[in-house]
């Protein structure tokens, strides 16, 4: 198909396409003449990876670059594909300044307590550090204490995301690495959601101040609640 | 203090506490002179928060406002005060497009199994949608299938979120409000920080393809792995 077929097919316009031809995140089509190029099925999938990491996963170009060319190379070791995936994916939370060692320490214990092993070089342990930096920061060392509970609910979400990597069968390397590279860029997101529906699920199981939602003394019945916010 | 002293105190430039004074975001001092401004530990303690909002849970200026005011209203109901700060804490993800009235319909039927109980508008829910549909544009339906691990997560953090609100007392409001907030704009950060450890751990834990560490067959038990990645 000609660029403005696959325009169409794919919903990208045909600017952004010839874009990113030129910074080599869509392979080229096929020359069918001097001033033909013909473009197809595989050139309409990788568009829509390409929409799927930037759009939806938040990715820069550059990352969603760094990510593809991880996919592509099969010479690629998985772990290393792996890594620079959790690195681009993870580098627009990045900041330069050093966590405290306090901090530091840590995350070192609960990855000690919950036997997580890692290189020394995980994008996970600065940011993580950072936030108990803040939570000190603002007067509420208290918030330490979440980390327990995320960390579980982290571990409960990793575990998903290699089992479905697993299925996918280690054969197929190249969509196995398209496994992990895409369920850790859209992850956040999935997570970040369905954390907003649970955080106002519970809140108002709760009854906080202002909410009409009152639990009834003694009992563990969980209230009905209409769409107005309505207790039954 | 003059402003200078606040700026040495709470690591502020004074070009920044000007800027957050003219925006609203810091209440203004005490003047002790024509000339003189007085400003005190409550300045401090808020322009750590400002930070914290700004530089670790990534919130624009705009939405750190929002959240700002919603924990000064001392008028408005905590259920409110959390809608606002759910929405200004997820404005960085939000986009305009509708998510498909399958993705949706999906949503709402996880919502229906987990008995989550929310308002119509709540962000989350066009987020988790439209990364099912991006799960589907790139000719991965069976991606959706994360959806209950991840949500089973979201339960967990939630709760333990709520749990933190609750120590504090329902007697100390703004201190309440204080608490969701920063939990929801930091909490992101926290749990995606936890998931790249958790997510390298178990990706050497299972042996992927390229990583030196292989499980031994038949046995349970989890081999031993030195910093540099080589099975004992």
């Amino acid at each position: 198909m000609r660029i403005s077929a696959l325009s169409e097919q794919s919903d990208v316009t045909v600017a952004s396409i010839k874009f990113y031809l030129r910074e080599g995140l869509l392979f080229a089509g096929e020359s069918s003449s001097a001033t033909q190029t013909e473009y197809d099925t595989r050139h309409v999938a990788r568009l829509r990876l390409i929409r799927a990491l930037i759009d939806v996963g938040g990715l820069s170009v550059a990352a969603a670059k760094a990510v593809l060319a991880a996919i592509d190379d099969d010479a690629m070791p998985i772990v290393y594909a792996f890594g620079i995936a959790q690195h681009a994916v993870t580098a627009s939370l990045a900041s330069s300044s050093r966590p405290s060692d306090e901090s530091l320490a840590e995350v070192a214990a609960l990855k000690a307590e919950r036997g997580w092993q890692t290189f020394e070089e995980n994008p996970g342990e600065p940011i993580v550090a950072r936030v108990l930096d803040a939570f000190r920061a603002i007067g509420r060392p208290d918030l330490v204490e979440l980390m327990p509970a995320y960390a579980e609910a982290a571990e409960l979400v990793s575990r998903a995301d290699l089992r479905s990597v697993v299925e996918v069968g280690t054969d197929d390397r190249s969509r196995m690495v398209e496994t992990v590279v895409v369920g850790m860029a859209l992850g956040d997101g999935l997570f970040t959601g369905l954390r907003r529906i649970a955080q106002e699920h519970n809140a108002r199981q709760l009854g906080l101040p202002g909410s009409s939602i009152v639990r009834e003394p003694g009992t563990d019945q969980e209230p009905e609640i209409d769409p107005k916010g309505n207790a039954s």
